[in-house]
């Protein structure tokens, strides 16, 4: 497969589950994309495995928003993760070594272009919808750019149209964590036997503050102490619970995550920018767009913040396509796209409702 | 002196420096104290050394809104500091060994006893006014409530009176970054001859972010990449002009600041909240100041915020203290009360002809 950057993937394996059941017609898929720090495994567990439940478990099942009962999911891992799909923890089969950080650079559409040919070979013409949230938001849209006549409806949610200077930013200073830990070796640490694990530690704390709201860190930890109501004056020890909090999910995260895959889906990130062969006109970018549109954003959400959704509203607005938005006042910030905020999940539901209405009747 | 965690410095030395003239009454001193990354030398230039220009240097001098032809100003770098006073890098009179990590924890309140000891030596029974930015901003209002007596007015800017859970964050997280440096040597880098650079590095990229807002770094940077319009497709390679930006922040840093310090002043940070004693009661915290308050914020401004300063606002008033207070429409985020808004220096300005002119007439 041929690759934004101009690199080739000779090979490549993408992991994916499904859910429900195909219908005659082949209307009923839905293809779920993912964000940074997830993969095929969207609803359900697997059983006889403790933690096992899907990402978007409280999304995506019989009954739910997005239901099974009626719609046939997929959920795919995408290109250079490390779930499954081919990515950098892999053997380069050009070498026989473990690619590492030469695994090419993907993009959204990349990722894309990979998730249509699954749906070749799955011999799915056209999607009833495309949903994701966050950088699975900026594929939904992108889904509807590069194959406008594959895509029924997509449905974006907390996403931007590309990300601002203070999101890569912060991108940028995880990354440099990462490389700057001694244990990364220029990417190639699988050979040393060892994690860059202080770089993805920072990474994934640095992450989890962008993540949250001020409120939500406020309600959810303030100022309380990790023991006692006295300081015990130290550095380096934990005070704060809030401190106790991140160090856990840095460590968590630090054992399961790859490091290049950070790299990769952090740049992915960074380089989605629809507008950019419009010289910045998300007018014009979003003019090859056909399908119907949900956009979602929460009132907290500083990383992807909702004035970023209503650009891209403007801009579908502007091209006179038929398009749902709502502006959930939810107090969870970035994070809420993946929470039970009950309104939230009642637009959800409507709006496949009524996909499912539309398609019964057509 | 003794310091609030229970532990003694047996000998120190603050350095310090001082504008203007001491009057016969000895009524016109201006104590200005600094935040994280700044020293005693606030205003003018050393002759002879380029790039000397003291950090507030825009604010105080001959005819700037804090007028060292009126006014005596002393700036002071505090204890635990890198820039001359007594700090990690010195030498334990205890063991003659260098401090590093075993420098004892210091809160703003000893910083504050230990510059009315200063004052002592200079003879200054009371000051015209204490002043400072951010963490000086906190040390100004923790005058007001250790020596009432001895501050006529208190002037607090871009500051808050305690940090939320989120400024807390900012700063683990750099903090992890530094200690969990191979180099960082559990605070006894000094002899192994190595500095903790990546971590400081790291640190430095973080804070710069949070002391810029989201629009200044889109209008100065926005998606500009470093070289021509096309990517370069690279996950290490410099590709954006923030990334640029930041790293050449974060390397400067490194090679000046010293990890132990950037440690003991974050926590310094963390731990400065007045109104815990009182069960986070701050009407209650701010029932003993007696001086008059100018108080300053920048719309802005996430890390330190309006609403932050509101709070301190409010609880004065709650008081029945005489207040001003100037919310200033700024772009430049936390940053803005070093730059030149003329509005924000026009407040200041006035303030402090205020101060003179009641001097004069008292």
């Amino acid at each position: 497969m041929a690759l934004s950057s101009g690199a080739e993937l000779a090979q490549y394996q993408l992991c994916f589950e499904t859910y429900g059941e195909l219908n005659v017609n082949k209307s009923n898929a839905i293809l779920i994309c993912h964000a940074l720090n997830a993969s095929h495994h969207v609803a359900g567990f697997y059983q006889g495995q403790e933690n096992s439940e899907g990402w978007w478990n409280n999304m995506i099942g019989p009954g739910k928003p997005v239901d099974t009962n009626r719609f046939f999911v997929i959920g795919v891992n995408n290109l250079g993760s490390c779930f499954g799909s081919t990515g950098p923890m892999h053997v380069n089969p050009a070498n026989g070594r473990i690619y590492g950080a030469d695994f090419p650079v993907v993009t959204v559409e990349d990722w894309v272009n990979a998730q249509a040919r699954l749906l070749d070979r799955l011999g799915i013409a056209q999607l009833a919808a495309v949903m994701g949230g966050s950088l699975g938001g900026m594929q939904a849209l992108s889904w509807s750019l590069q194959y406008p006549q594959r895509v029924k409806h997509a449905v974006v949610i907390a996403s931007a149209p590309n990300l601002t200077a203070e999101n890569i930013a912060f991108n940028e200073v995880a990354r440099r964590a990462i490389v700057t830990d001694p244990d990364f070796h220029g990417g190639h640490f699988y050979e040393h036997g060892v994690l860059p694990k202080r770089g993805l530690r920072i990474a994934r704390m640095l992450g989890h503050i962008t993540y949250l709201s001020d409120d939500v860190m406020n309600s959810k930890f303030g100022r309380n102490l990790q023991e006692g109501d006295a300081y015990r004056f130290s550095t380096q020890d934990i005070e704060f619970q809030i401190e106790s909090y991140l160090r856990y999910q840095g460590d968590k995260f630090s054992h399961y995550f790859d490091a290049n895959t950070y790299l990769l889906i952090t740049r992915a990130l960074d380089y989605f920018d629809p507008a950019k062969p419009f010289q910045g006109d998300l007018v014009k970018a979003l003019a090859s767009a056909s399908a119907q549109f949900l956009l979602v954003s929460f009132t907290t959400d500083w990383r992807f913040a909702p004035s970023r959704s209503r650009e891209m509203v403007q801009a579908l607005v502007a091209n006179k396509r038929s398009l749902s938005y709502a502006e959930i006042d939810a107090p969870h910030g970035h994070d809420a796209f993946l929470l039970d905020d009950p309104r939230y999940l009642r637009v959800v539901r409507s709006y496949f409702e009524n996909i499912h209405l539309t398609d019964q009747t057509t």
